[in-house]
This record gives structure tokens, C-alpha cells and sequence, in this order.
């Protein structure tokens, strides 16, 4: 069983040894995971901009077509809602109609987040509606994960939001997703 | 040819009266526009958060399955990015292999909106990097877009940013779509 390892993960400083921690974690609950890290980025600098991304997206969906599931770090990023690269490839495995599960880092609800960004850089348009819901994300992400995987989005259970490179979040979320697809851990 | 019309827009004050008027320009060319509303929305106030939120998710899902492309509002929303649930949906229609299309009333570029969102809300973490290539968001919208419906995103030609709710953008992206589509407008 392999999973796309989707999230805003590649933009750290330290991509790389991440991608490897997260590989070991799902290893441990029988998984494969697979990051759509970009390690041939030195041969990516010589290609002119307009080539470049293009050779990302063309590899990035490759390994999404060779991957069964999605597991996709949904903690905000540089707005009230998580990465936009994560969600063009949430909303495609939904699609696909492969298992999609998802976790975030942040215990703060939607509703609160996008009321401090509306307040912190106004909205364009005064009286544009904030959703509310409870939820943890806009509710097309919340469905996304919740219909298309059967668990609800994965967070943190003591209502602590973690550090934005913190694992035990994702740990949860690859043990659950192992648990509801019934994969056997290594040894059984 | 059904048109999924996904956005932001649902959160404008006025959003039936802009949904009647995408519908209006999408009729001109020859597309039968579908907006995501949500009219039941007094029987909606009447459920628990916890049930409303789905009975949108699965109603929009349900006409996302009716349509047969997607023309998707990808202006920034609440942060660097297009709005969230938007490209759950476009990225859903990627992964159903229907044609993807898509525009933006901003002309700025993703790196500039990436980091201003840097300078005025602190990442995170330190040193996590901003991406280039002077494309108008990340790199697997323009890519599911690009790939997705064979045109690239429809952009303010002249380079001046419209407002958040200006349409002339989502009708030259609609009247492109057609063209490409080789739909046939009414009367012809």
C-alpha cells in the first residue's frame, strides 16, 4: 500500500530529513510512503521558470497515479486554510476515488482563523461570509477527508496545536488510515 | 455542456444575484452554468453544525457529478492562495479527467502575494521557502489548470487587477473554455 505523503513539507529547510522521518513512521504501520520531494532540484535550477514547474507537476502526479492513498499534512499555511498545492492533490485523489486522509497540526477552528485574517488583512469585500460549522477547515476539505477515507481529519486530541514540523499528528493519522484499510504492520 | 461554477463568490453578500450573472455570461457561449448555493439555507440554519455542513458537502458533490467541466474562481481568498474548498473541487474534476478551467481578477504574481503574507504574518518556521516561477499560484494549480483543460489560467490581459467580484475575467475565461470545447454558442 503506498501513500502520497502530500503537504506543505517540502517547502522546510529541512525537507528531506522530514520526508525520511515520515517514511519511517508509515513503515512502521505496514505503509509505504512516497514525498513528491523535488531531489533533482539542482538539474530544476538550470531549466528556465516557465519549464521548470511544469516538471514538477508532471512528476508529482506521476507518483500520485502510482500511489493507493493520500496522506496530506492540512495544517494552515500562509492563509486561514491549509497549503493550495496539498488541496489540488486531495480534491484528486477524491476523485480517483483512492482513500484520502488528512491531519493538521492546528487545534484552532476554522471560523477563528479566518475572522483574525479578515481582521489582521481586510477582506476585499466588507460582508463576505465566514464559515463556520466548527469545523477544523473549509467544510470541502472536512467532507474530502471524512467521505472520502471514512475518518474524520486527524488533530490534535488534547486540543494543543503542535509546532508546524511536529509528527505525532501524523503518526495518529498513518496508524489510523492503516487500521481502517485493515494493512498489516511488518512482522504479522 | 454543464459547468460546475466554483468559488468564493458563495461568500458574497450578494451571491445570488453574481451566480445569476455568471449563469447569463456562461449562457452566451453555449454552457449551462451550475452555482454551488446553497438556497435551501433556512432549512439549513435549522440542522446542527454538525449535519449542515455535510448536506452541503454531499449536495455540491452531487452537482459536481452532474457537470461535465469545471470554471473555477482561483482569485486569492484569506491568504496567498485561491479559496480552499475551490480546489478540492478543481482538483476532484482533474482526478474525474473532465476538463479544468480557471481565472484569477489578480494580476500580482504568487511569489509577491507569498511574500507579503511572509512579512505580515511571521511563518511559522524560519526559512521555509517561497515558490517561483512566476506563475499566478502554486505551481499545481497552474499545472491542473494547464494540463487539466489545455488552456493556461485566464489572467487580466492588460496586467491591472480587478475586483474580488468583477465578471469581465470569468467571461473571457467561459468564452475560451467554449472556443476550446468547440461548444457551439445558441443560434448556430
Amino acid at each position: 500500500m503506498k501513500a502520497y505523503l502530500a503537504g506543505p513539507d517540502v517547502f522546510l529547510p529541512n525537507a528531506l530529513q522530514n520526508a525520511a522521518a515520515k517514511i519511517a513512521i508509515c513503515a512502521k504501520y505496514g505503509i509505504t510512503g512516497r514525498a513528491p520531494l523535488n531531489e533533482e532540484i539542482e538539474q530544476l535550477a538550470a531549466l528556465p521558470e516557465d519549464e521548470a514547474w511544469r516538471v514538477i507537476y508532471l512528476k508529482d502526479i506521476e507518483m500520485m497515479q502510482e500511489c493507493d492513498i493520500i496522506i496530506a499534512n492540512l495544517t494552515p499555511f500562509r492563509g486561514a486554510s491549509a497549503d493550495s498545492g496539498t488541496l489540488i492533490e486531495l480534491g484528486w485523489f477524491l476523485g480517483q476515488n483512492k482513500p484520502v486522509f488528512g491531519y493538521s497540526n492546528s487545534a484552532e477552528p476554522f471560523a477563528a482563523r479566518s475572522h483574525r485574517h479578515v481582521a489582521a488583512i481586510a477582506d476585499p469585500i466588507p460582508g463576505l461570509a465566514v464559515e463556520g460549522f466548527g469545523l477544523a477547515d473549509n467544510l470541502m476539505i472536512a467532507g474530502a477527508v471524512t467521505y472520502g477515507g471514512g475518518l474524520p481529519l486527524t488533530l490534535p486530541a488534547d486540543g494543543i496545536t503542535r509546532a508546524f514540523d511536529a509528527l505525532d499528528i501524523f503518526e495518529t493519522c498513518a496508524a489510523t488510515a492503516a487500521e481502517k484499510l485493515q494493512i498489516k504492520p511488518p512482522g504479522f
